[in-house]
Protein backbone atom coordinates (compact mmCIF):
# COMPACT_ATOMS: atom_id res chain seq x y z
CA UNK A 1 0.00 0.00 0.00
CA UNK A 2 3.02 2.18 0.82
CA UNK A 3 2.80 3.39 -2.74
CA UNK A 4 -0.35 2.87 -4.41
CA UNK A 5 -3.26 6.09 -4.19
CA UNK A 6 -5.83 5.78 -1.67
CA UNK A 7 -9.56 5.01 -2.16
CA UNK A 8 -11.75 6.47 -0.20
CA UNK A 9 -15.08 5.88 -0.49
CA UNK A 10 -17.56 8.46 1.60
CA UNK A 11 -21.05 7.98 2.75
CA UNK A 12 -23.36 11.08 2.81
CA UNK A 13 -22.71 15.03 0.44
CA UNK A 14 -23.71 17.01 4.23
CA UNK A 15 -21.25 19.30 5.61
CA UNK A 16 -18.72 17.16 6.66
CA UNK A 17 -18.62 14.46 3.68
CA UNK A 18 -18.64 17.50 1.34
CA UNK A 19 -15.79 18.71 2.96
CA UNK A 20 -14.11 15.77 3.24
CA UNK A 21 -14.23 15.10 -0.08
CA UNK A 22 -13.00 18.04 -1.03
CA UNK A 23 -10.05 17.83 1.37
CA UNK A 24 -9.08 14.24 0.31
CA UNK A 25 -9.53 15.48 -3.35
CA UNK A 26 -6.74 18.19 -2.98
CA UNK A 27 -4.43 15.42 -0.87
CA UNK A 28 -4.84 13.41 -4.51
CA UNK A 29 -6.69 10.75 -2.69
CA UNK A 30 -9.35 8.89 -4.82
CA UNK A 31 -12.55 9.57 -3.43
CA UNK A 32 -16.29 8.11 -4.40
CA UNK A 33 -19.33 9.28 -2.60
CA UNK A 34 -22.39 8.16 -2.56
CA UNK A 35 -25.26 10.40 -2.31
CA UNK A 36 -29.09 10.53 -3.37
CA UNK A 37 -28.52 14.27 -3.86
CA UNK A 38 -26.03 14.23 -6.86
CA UNK A 39 -27.73 17.50 -8.05
CA UNK A 40 -26.49 19.02 -4.97
CA UNK A 41 -22.93 18.62 -4.90
CA UNK A 42 -20.93 21.23 -5.51
CA UNK A 43 -17.94 20.01 -6.03
CA UNK A 44 -16.23 20.43 -9.45
CA UNK A 45 -13.36 18.87 -9.06
CA UNK A 46 -15.55 15.66 -8.52
CA UNK A 47 -16.36 13.95 -11.96
CA UNK A 48 -19.91 12.11 -12.35
CA UNK A 49 -18.59 8.52 -12.34
CA UNK A 50 -17.39 9.13 -9.07
CA UNK A 51 -20.82 10.06 -7.40
CA UNK A 52 -22.99 6.98 -6.92
CA UNK A 53 -25.88 6.19 -5.82
CA UNK A 54 -26.46 2.95 -4.21
CA UNK A 55 -24.07 1.56 -1.76
CA UNK A 56 -23.56 -1.51 -3.17
CA UNK A 57 -21.66 0.75 -6.09
CA UNK A 58 -18.97 0.79 -3.54
CA UNK A 59 -15.35 -1.29 -4.80
CA UNK A 60 -14.41 -3.89 -3.03
CA UNK A 61 -10.90 -2.61 -3.44
CA UNK A 62 -11.93 1.15 -1.79
CA UNK A 63 -9.51 1.69 1.77
CA UNK A 64 -12.32 3.24 3.86
CA UNK A 65 -15.06 3.98 3.61
CA UNK A 66 -16.44 6.90 5.51
CA UNK A 67 -19.62 7.03 6.95
CA UNK A 68 -20.68 10.64 7.50
CA UNK A 69 -24.22 11.03 7.65
CA UNK A 70 -26.03 11.65 11.10
CA UNK A 71 -25.19 9.00 14.10
CA UNK A 72 -29.01 8.03 14.06
CA UNK A 73 -28.56 7.13 9.93
CA UNK A 74 -26.67 4.29 10.56
CA UNK A 75 -28.76 1.53 10.57
CA UNK A 76 -29.92 2.86 7.36
CA UNK A 77 -26.93 2.07 5.69
CA UNK A 78 -24.84 -0.73 7.56
CA UNK A 79 -27.13 -3.21 6.14
CA UNK A 80 -26.57 -2.89 2.48
CA UNK A 81 -22.73 -2.48 3.25
CA UNK A 82 -20.14 -5.78 2.77
CA UNK A 83 -18.40 -6.51 5.52
CA UNK A 84 -15.37 -6.92 4.29
CA UNK A 85 -15.12 -3.01 4.01
CA UNK A 86 -13.17 -1.05 6.28
CA UNK A 87 -15.25 1.25 7.79
CA UNK A 88 -14.84 4.53 9.65
CA UNK A 89 -17.52 7.22 11.43
CA UNK A 90 -16.73 11.05 11.78
CA UNK A 91 -18.37 11.66 14.83
CA UNK A 92 -17.50 12.85 18.34
CA UNK A 93 -19.98 11.24 19.96
CA UNK A 94 -20.59 7.67 18.54
CA UNK A 95 -18.45 4.42 19.68
CA UNK A 96 -16.30 2.83 17.47
CA UNK A 97 -17.87 -0.86 18.08
CA UNK A 98 -21.07 0.13 15.99
CA UNK A 99 -18.86 -1.58 13.62
CA UNK A 100 -18.15 -4.25 15.07
CA UNK A 101 -19.48 -7.05 12.80
CA UNK A 102 -17.02 -5.57 10.12
CA UNK A 103 -13.41 -7.00 9.56
CA UNK A 104 -12.19 -3.90 10.34
CA UNK A 105 -13.21 -0.07 11.49
CA UNK A 106 -11.99 3.03 13.51
CA UNK A 107 -12.76 6.88 13.70
CA UNK A 108 -11.89 9.73 11.77
CA UNK A 109 -13.25 12.43 13.96
CA UNK A 110 -12.42 16.05 12.72
CA UNK A 111 -12.50 19.07 14.78
CA UNK A 112 -13.67 21.61 12.71
CA UNK A 113 -17.27 23.27 11.62
CA UNK A 114 -18.00 22.46 8.32
CA UNK A 115 -20.80 24.65 6.33
CA UNK A 116 -20.76 22.65 3.11
CA UNK A 117 -21.73 25.99 1.02
CA UNK A 118 -18.66 27.49 1.79
CA UNK A 119 -14.74 27.17 1.50
CA UNK A 120 -12.66 26.05 5.14
CA UNK A 121 -10.87 29.00 6.18
CA UNK A 122 -8.65 27.28 8.81
CA UNK A 123 -7.60 24.15 7.53
CA UNK A 124 -5.34 23.11 10.50
CA UNK A 125 -7.62 21.31 12.38
CA UNK A 126 -6.96 18.44 13.99
CA UNK A 127 -8.26 15.51 13.16
CA UNK A 128 -8.42 12.54 16.47
CA UNK A 129 -8.42 8.52 15.38
CA UNK A 130 -8.83 5.19 17.09
CA UNK A 131 -9.17 1.60 14.99
CA UNK A 132 -10.22 -1.66 15.75
CA UNK A 133 -6.27 -2.61 15.05
CA UNK A 134 -2.64 -1.24 14.47
CA UNK A 135 -2.57 -1.90 10.73
CA UNK A 136 -6.37 0.29 10.16
CA UNK A 137 -4.76 2.68 12.43
CA UNK A 138 -1.49 2.82 10.43
CA UNK A 139 -3.22 3.47 7.45
CA UNK A 140 -5.69 5.93 9.19
CA UNK A 141 -2.83 7.86 10.37
CA UNK A 142 -1.40 8.21 7.52
CA UNK A 143 -4.43 9.30 5.68
CA UNK A 144 -5.56 11.96 7.96
CA UNK A 145 -1.69 13.61 7.66
CA UNK A 146 -2.54 13.80 4.10
CA UNK A 147 -4.79 16.49 5.12
CA UNK A 148 -3.97 17.96 8.30
CA UNK A 149 -0.65 18.47 9.61
CA UNK A 150 -2.40 17.56 13.36
CA UNK A 151 -3.37 13.83 13.50
CA UNK A 152 -4.27 12.55 16.95
CA UNK A 153 -5.02 9.32 18.43
CA UNK A 154 -8.58 9.41 20.60
CA UNK A 155 -10.48 6.52 22.46
CA UNK A 156 -14.33 7.36 22.88
CA UNK A 157 -14.10 8.55 26.01
CA UNK A 158 -11.94 11.68 25.17
CA UNK A 159 -13.87 12.27 21.85
CA UNK A 160 -16.84 12.96 23.91
CA UNK A 161 -15.46 15.82 26.00
CA UNK A 162 -13.98 16.94 22.28
CA UNK A 163 -17.25 16.91 20.75
CA UNK A 164 -18.51 18.94 23.93
CA UNK A 165 -15.89 21.33 23.67
CA UNK A 166 -16.65 21.83 20.42
CA UNK A 167 -20.47 22.36 21.15
CA UNK A 168 -19.34 25.01 23.57
CA UNK A 169 -17.08 27.26 21.58
CA UNK A 170 -18.30 27.04 18.41
CA UNK A 171 -21.90 25.90 17.82
CA UNK A 172 -22.84 28.29 20.83
CA UNK A 173 -20.30 30.90 20.14
CA UNK A 174 -22.13 31.26 16.87
CA UNK A 175 -25.52 31.13 18.44
CA UNK A 176 -24.56 34.35 20.71
CA UNK A 177 -23.16 35.98 17.80
CA UNK A 178 -26.44 35.60 16.22
CA UNK A 179 -28.32 36.90 19.33
CA UNK A 180 -25.29 39.85 19.63
CA UNK A 181 -26.84 40.69 16.04
CA UNK A 182 -30.02 40.81 16.85
CA UNK A 183 -29.35 43.77 18.82
CA UNK A 184 -27.64 45.96 17.22
CA UNK A 185 -30.07 48.94 15.55
CA UNK A 186 -30.74 48.44 11.49
CA UNK A 187 -29.07 51.84 11.23
CA UNK A 188 -25.69 49.89 11.68
CA UNK A 189 -24.18 47.08 9.91
CA UNK A 190 -23.95 44.34 12.52
CA UNK A 191 -20.74 43.01 11.54
CA UNK A 192 -18.83 46.31 11.00
CA UNK A 193 -19.97 47.40 14.34
CA UNK A 194 -19.14 43.85 15.67
CA UNK A 195 -16.47 42.06 14.30
CA UNK A 196 -13.62 44.20 15.78
CA UNK A 197 -14.67 43.19 19.25
CA UNK A 198 -15.45 39.47 18.26
CA UNK A 199 -11.93 39.14 16.57
CA UNK A 200 -10.25 40.96 19.62
CA UNK A 201 -12.03 38.50 21.97
CA UNK A 202 -10.71 35.47 19.81
CA UNK A 203 -7.01 37.11 18.69
CA UNK A 204 -5.81 37.60 22.28
CA UNK A 205 -6.01 33.79 22.76
CA UNK A 206 -3.06 33.25 20.88
CA UNK A 207 -1.21 34.57 24.02
CA UNK A 208 -3.08 33.00 27.11
CA UNK A 209 -5.97 31.07 28.08
CA UNK A 210 -9.32 32.48 28.28
CA UNK A 211 -9.92 33.25 31.89
CA UNK A 212 -6.74 36.09 31.84
CA UNK A 213 -8.98 37.47 29.60
CA UNK A 214 -12.25 37.73 31.20
CA UNK A 215 -13.78 41.22 31.23
CA UNK A 216 -17.39 42.38 31.74
CA UNK A 217 -20.25 43.10 33.94
CA UNK A 218 -20.39 39.53 35.87
CA UNK A 219 -16.72 39.29 36.46
CA UNK A 220 -17.29 42.90 37.84
CA UNK A 221 -19.78 41.64 40.26
CA UNK A 222 -22.04 44.70 38.43
CA UNK A 223 -25.41 43.60 39.71
CA UNK A 224 -26.86 46.62 38.50
CA UNK A 225 -25.73 46.38 35.09
CA UNK A 226 -26.73 42.98 34.88
CA UNK A 227 -30.21 43.05 35.70
CA UNK A 228 -30.69 46.16 33.38
CA UNK A 229 -29.95 43.88 30.71
CA UNK A 230 -31.88 40.97 32.51
CA UNK A 231 -35.21 43.09 32.14
CA UNK A 232 -34.32 44.33 28.38
CA UNK A 233 -34.64 40.78 27.85
CA UNK A 234 -38.01 40.36 29.37
CA UNK A 235 -39.47 39.37 26.13
CA UNK A 236 -36.85 36.43 25.15
CA UNK A 237 -36.93 34.22 28.22
CA UNK A 238 -34.35 31.62 26.57
CA UNK A 239 -31.71 34.05 26.25
CA UNK A 240 -32.72 35.86 29.65
CA UNK A 241 -32.28 32.26 31.50
CA UNK A 242 -28.73 32.12 29.40
CA UNK A 243 -27.93 34.98 30.51
CA UNK A 244 -28.51 34.35 33.72
CA UNK A 245 -26.89 31.08 33.78
CA UNK A 246 -23.51 32.83 32.10
CA UNK A 247 -23.28 35.34 34.46
CA UNK A 248 -23.16 32.39 37.67
CA UNK A 249 -20.93 30.69 35.65
CA UNK A 250 -18.55 33.94 35.13
CA UNK A 251 -19.13 34.83 38.87
CA UNK A 252 -18.26 31.45 40.20
CA UNK A 253 -15.17 31.21 37.87
CA UNK A 254 -13.65 34.43 38.89
CA UNK A 255 -14.87 34.39 42.85
CA UNK B 1 -9.05 74.60 18.64
CA UNK B 2 -8.66 73.75 15.23
CA UNK B 3 -4.87 73.69 15.33
CA UNK B 4 -4.22 73.33 18.81
CA UNK B 5 -3.63 69.74 20.35
CA UNK B 6 -6.19 68.34 22.40
CA UNK B 7 -5.64 68.10 25.79
CA UNK B 8 -7.54 64.87 27.48
CA UNK B 9 -7.87 64.15 31.18
CA UNK B 10 -8.45 60.58 32.11
CA UNK B 11 -10.13 59.04 35.60
CA UNK B 12 -9.16 55.88 36.28
CA UNK B 13 -6.12 53.41 34.81
CA UNK B 14 -8.42 50.09 34.83
CA UNK B 15 -8.81 48.37 31.70
CA UNK B 16 -10.69 51.25 29.66
CA UNK B 17 -8.86 54.03 30.74
CA UNK B 18 -5.04 52.43 30.55
CA UNK B 19 -5.75 51.78 26.97
CA UNK B 20 -7.63 54.86 26.30
CA UNK B 21 -4.59 56.21 27.31
CA UNK B 22 -2.64 54.94 25.33
CA UNK B 23 -4.66 55.46 21.96
CA UNK B 24 -4.90 58.67 22.46
CA UNK B 25 -1.21 59.31 23.31
CA UNK B 26 -0.39 57.63 20.00
CA UNK B 27 -2.74 59.93 17.91
CA UNK B 28 -0.70 62.58 19.49
CA UNK B 29 -3.19 64.18 22.04
CA UNK B 30 -1.78 65.16 25.48
CA UNK B 31 -2.97 63.06 28.47
CA UNK B 32 -3.26 63.09 32.37
CA UNK B 33 -4.16 60.38 34.28
CA UNK B 34 -5.39 60.54 37.64
CA UNK B 35 -4.96 57.19 39.29
CA UNK B 36 -4.08 56.49 42.71
CA UNK B 37 -2.22 53.26 41.39
CA UNK B 38 0.84 55.12 39.57
CA UNK B 39 3.04 51.78 40.34
CA UNK B 40 0.72 49.86 38.21
CA UNK B 41 0.63 51.97 35.09
CA UNK B 42 2.16 50.23 32.46
CA UNK B 43 2.33 52.88 30.16
CA UNK B 44 6.35 54.16 29.12
CA UNK B 45 4.96 56.72 27.00
CA UNK B 46 3.69 58.21 29.42
CA UNK B 47 6.27 60.58 31.91
CA UNK B 48 5.68 60.46 35.73
CA UNK B 49 4.04 64.11 35.46
CA UNK B 50 1.44 63.48 33.51
CA UNK B 51 -0.07 60.87 36.46
CA UNK B 52 -1.51 62.59 38.97
CA UNK B 53 -3.31 61.31 42.35
CA UNK B 54 -5.98 64.07 42.78
CA UNK B 55 -8.95 65.44 41.08
CA UNK B 56 -7.74 68.84 42.08
CA UNK B 57 -4.90 68.82 39.50
CA UNK B 58 -6.56 68.28 36.47
CA UNK B 59 -5.78 71.79 34.42
CA UNK B 60 -8.88 73.63 33.84
CA UNK B 61 -7.49 74.29 30.07
CA UNK B 62 -7.99 70.41 29.62
CA UNK B 63 -10.51 69.97 26.63
CA UNK B 64 -12.51 66.43 27.95
CA UNK B 65 -12.49 64.79 31.31
CA UNK B 66 -12.71 61.00 30.56
CA UNK B 67 -14.81 58.94 33.26
CA UNK B 68 -13.41 55.60 33.15
CA UNK B 69 -13.75 53.91 36.50
CA UNK B 70 -16.57 51.09 36.94
CA UNK B 71 -20.26 53.17 36.80
CA UNK B 72 -21.05 53.15 40.46
CA UNK B 73 -17.82 54.96 41.75
CA UNK B 74 -19.18 58.21 39.54
CA UNK B 75 -20.83 59.57 42.99
CA UNK B 76 -17.29 59.28 44.72
CA UNK B 77 -15.52 61.29 42.03
CA UNK B 78 -18.37 63.83 40.69
CA UNK B 79 -17.94 66.41 43.96
CA UNK B 80 -14.59 66.65 43.57
CA UNK B 81 -14.45 68.11 39.94
CA UNK B 82 -14.76 71.36 39.00
CA UNK B 83 -18.51 72.32 37.14
CA UNK B 84 -16.88 73.87 34.81
CA UNK B 85 -14.77 70.54 32.69
CA UNK B 86 -16.22 68.97 30.33
CA UNK B 87 -17.41 65.48 31.49
CA UNK B 88 -17.40 62.02 29.25
CA UNK B 89 -17.74 58.98 30.63
CA UNK B 90 -17.21 55.81 28.71
CA UNK B 91 -19.99 53.40 29.82
CA UNK B 92 -22.42 51.56 28.06
CA UNK B 93 -25.00 51.41 30.40
CA UNK B 94 -25.21 54.53 32.40
CA UNK B 95 -27.23 57.75 31.24
CA UNK B 96 -25.14 61.08 29.70
CA UNK B 97 -27.48 63.33 32.31
CA UNK B 98 -25.53 62.12 35.48
CA UNK B 99 -23.13 64.90 34.12
CA UNK B 100 -26.38 67.17 34.15
CA UNK B 101 -24.68 69.74 36.97
CA UNK B 102 -21.63 70.23 34.47
CA UNK B 103 -21.81 72.70 31.91
CA UNK B 104 -21.16 70.57 28.83
CA UNK B 105 -20.60 66.70 28.81
CA UNK B 106 -20.59 63.78 26.29
CA UNK B 107 -20.20 59.98 26.04
CA UNK B 108 -17.39 58.15 24.58
CA UNK B 109 -18.13 54.48 24.15
CA UNK B 110 -16.17 52.29 22.80
CA UNK B 111 -17.29 48.75 21.87
CA UNK B 112 -14.19 46.80 22.07
CA UNK B 113 -12.62 44.65 24.76
CA UNK B 114 -9.86 45.84 26.93
CA UNK B 115 -7.21 44.05 29.16
CA UNK B 116 -4.64 46.59 30.57
CA UNK B 117 -2.00 43.86 30.51
CA UNK B 118 -2.52 43.47 26.72
CA UNK B 119 -2.21 45.40 23.61
CA UNK B 120 -4.85 45.95 21.53
CA UNK B 121 -4.86 43.16 18.44
CA UNK B 122 -7.74 44.81 16.28
CA UNK B 123 -7.95 48.55 16.71
CA UNK B 124 -10.40 49.33 14.29
CA UNK B 125 -12.93 48.95 16.81
CA UNK B 126 -16.79 51.40 16.93
CA UNK B 127 -16.76 54.22 19.09
CA UNK B 128 -19.84 55.79 19.57
CA UNK B 129 -20.53 59.50 21.03
CA UNK B 130 -23.14 61.85 22.29
CA UNK B 131 -23.14 64.87 23.81
CA UNK B 132 -24.80 67.68 25.32
CA UNK B 133 -24.83 70.20 22.69
CA UNK B 134 -23.35 70.66 19.10
CA UNK B 135 -20.03 71.79 20.07
CA UNK B 136 -19.26 69.34 22.18
CA UNK B 137 -20.37 66.68 19.45
CA UNK B 138 -18.11 68.28 17.11
CA UNK B 139 -15.14 68.03 19.06
CA UNK B 140 -15.88 64.71 20.24
CA UNK B 141 -16.45 63.56 17.04
CA UNK B 142 -12.83 64.63 15.96
CA UNK B 143 -11.05 63.07 19.11
CA UNK B 144 -12.64 60.08 18.38
CA UNK B 145 -11.84 60.24 14.85
CA UNK B 146 -8.05 60.29 15.55
CA UNK B 147 -8.33 56.75 17.05
CA UNK B 148 -10.72 54.73 14.70
CA UNK B 149 -12.27 55.59 11.49
CA UNK B 150 -15.35 53.97 12.70
CA UNK B 151 -16.94 56.78 14.73
CA UNK B 152 -21.06 56.85 15.36
CA UNK B 153 -23.26 58.63 17.22
CA UNK B 154 -26.00 56.79 19.29
CA UNK B 155 -28.02 58.05 21.97
CA UNK B 156 -28.58 55.92 25.41
CA UNK B 157 -31.21 53.83 24.43
CA UNK B 158 -28.56 52.26 21.37
CA UNK B 159 -25.75 52.59 23.00
CA UNK B 160 -27.82 50.19 26.18
CA UNK B 161 -28.35 47.51 23.30
CA UNK B 162 -25.27 47.39 21.44
CA UNK B 163 -23.77 46.98 25.47
CA UNK B 164 -26.12 44.26 25.68
CA UNK B 165 -24.75 42.67 22.56
CA UNK B 166 -21.08 43.28 23.50
CA UNK B 167 -21.62 41.29 26.56
CA UNK B 168 -23.29 38.40 24.45
CA UNK B 169 -20.95 38.31 21.76
CA UNK B 170 -17.49 38.86 23.94
CA UNK B 171 -18.05 38.90 27.33
CA UNK B 172 -20.11 35.44 27.15
CA UNK B 173 -17.91 34.13 24.31
CA UNK B 174 -15.20 34.01 26.23
CA UNK B 175 -17.15 32.39 29.14
CA UNK B 176 -17.77 29.78 26.72
CA UNK B 177 -14.19 29.18 25.52
CA UNK B 178 -12.79 28.89 29.45
CA UNK B 179 -15.93 26.30 29.69
CA UNK B 180 -14.61 24.60 26.28
CA UNK B 181 -10.73 24.74 27.26
CA UNK B 182 -11.75 22.84 30.23
CA UNK B 183 -12.99 19.87 28.52
CA UNK B 184 -9.79 19.16 26.35
CA UNK B 185 -8.15 16.52 28.10
CA UNK B 186 -4.58 17.41 29.70
CA UNK B 187 -2.74 15.71 27.18
CA UNK B 188 -3.10 17.97 24.60
CA UNK B 189 -2.70 21.19 24.40
CA UNK B 190 -6.33 23.40 24.38
CA UNK B 191 -5.50 25.99 22.39
CA UNK B 192 -3.57 24.04 19.63
CA UNK B 193 -6.79 21.92 19.73
CA UNK B 194 -9.57 24.29 19.64
CA UNK B 195 -8.22 28.01 17.93
CA UNK B 196 -8.71 26.61 14.64
CA UNK B 197 -12.53 25.75 15.16
CA UNK B 198 -13.00 28.93 17.21
CA UNK B 199 -11.22 30.82 14.13
CA UNK B 200 -13.50 29.13 11.26
CA UNK B 201 -17.07 30.22 13.43
CA UNK B 202 -15.62 33.52 13.51
CA UNK B 203 -13.86 34.21 10.51
CA UNK B 204 -16.88 32.85 7.97
CA UNK B 205 -18.88 35.42 9.47
CA UNK B 206 -16.67 37.68 7.04
CA UNK B 207 -18.53 36.59 4.28
CA UNK B 208 -21.97 36.28 5.98
CA UNK B 209 -24.77 36.53 8.66
CA UNK B 210 -24.08 33.82 12.04
CA UNK B 211 -27.76 32.25 10.99
CA UNK B 212 -26.06 30.81 7.85
CA UNK B 213 -23.55 29.09 9.48
CA UNK B 214 -25.36 27.56 12.62
CA UNK B 215 -23.87 23.96 13.03
CA UNK B 216 -24.04 21.54 15.98
CA UNK B 217 -26.86 18.69 17.64
CA UNK B 218 -29.00 21.69 18.62
CA UNK B 219 -29.69 23.09 14.94
CA UNK B 220 -30.00 19.15 13.64
CA UNK B 221 -32.71 18.73 16.61
CA UNK B 222 -30.02 15.26 17.37
CA UNK B 223 -31.99 15.01 21.06
CA UNK B 224 -29.90 12.03 21.62
CA UNK B 225 -26.56 13.89 21.69
CA UNK B 226 -27.66 16.61 23.49
CA UNK B 227 -28.98 14.45 26.34
CA UNK B 228 -25.63 12.75 26.29
CA UNK B 229 -24.02 16.33 26.88
CA UNK B 230 -25.96 16.97 29.84
CA UNK B 231 -25.44 13.92 31.53
CA UNK B 232 -21.85 14.58 30.91
CA UNK B 233 -22.66 18.14 32.77
CA UNK B 234 -23.88 16.42 35.56
CA UNK B 235 -21.68 17.88 37.91
CA UNK B 236 -21.72 21.00 37.04
CA UNK B 237 -25.70 22.49 37.08
CA UNK B 238 -24.77 26.15 36.01
CA UNK B 239 -23.23 24.92 32.53
CA UNK B 240 -26.19 22.38 32.17
CA UNK B 241 -28.44 24.98 32.79
CA UNK B 242 -26.43 26.98 30.16
CA UNK B 243 -26.63 24.20 28.02
CA UNK B 244 -30.12 23.87 27.76
CA UNK B 245 -31.02 27.31 27.55
CA UNK B 246 -28.77 27.79 24.30
CA UNK B 247 -29.80 24.43 22.76
CA UNK B 248 -33.48 25.97 23.27
CA UNK B 249 -32.43 29.04 21.54
CA UNK B 250 -31.07 27.45 18.44
CA UNK B 251 -34.08 24.94 18.16
CA UNK B 252 -36.47 28.26 18.24
CA UNK B 253 -34.12 30.10 16.32
CA UNK B 254 -34.13 27.34 13.65
CA UNK B 255 -37.16 25.72 13.77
Amino acid sequence: MKDAKFSVGIIGAGNVGSHLTRLFLNAGIDVVICSSQKELLNIPELSSEKIIQDLSEFSEYTDFIFFTRRDRDLNLVLPALSKRHKMIHCSGSMDMNVFSEFDSYGVFYPLQTFRKEHHLLNSDFPVFIEASDKDTLHVLKKLAGMITPKVFEADFETRRHLHLAGVLSSNFVNSLYAAAYEQIPDKYDAAEVLLPLMKETLSRLDSGHPDEFQTGPAIRKDEETINKHLAMLSNHPDLQALYRSMSEIIKKRHS
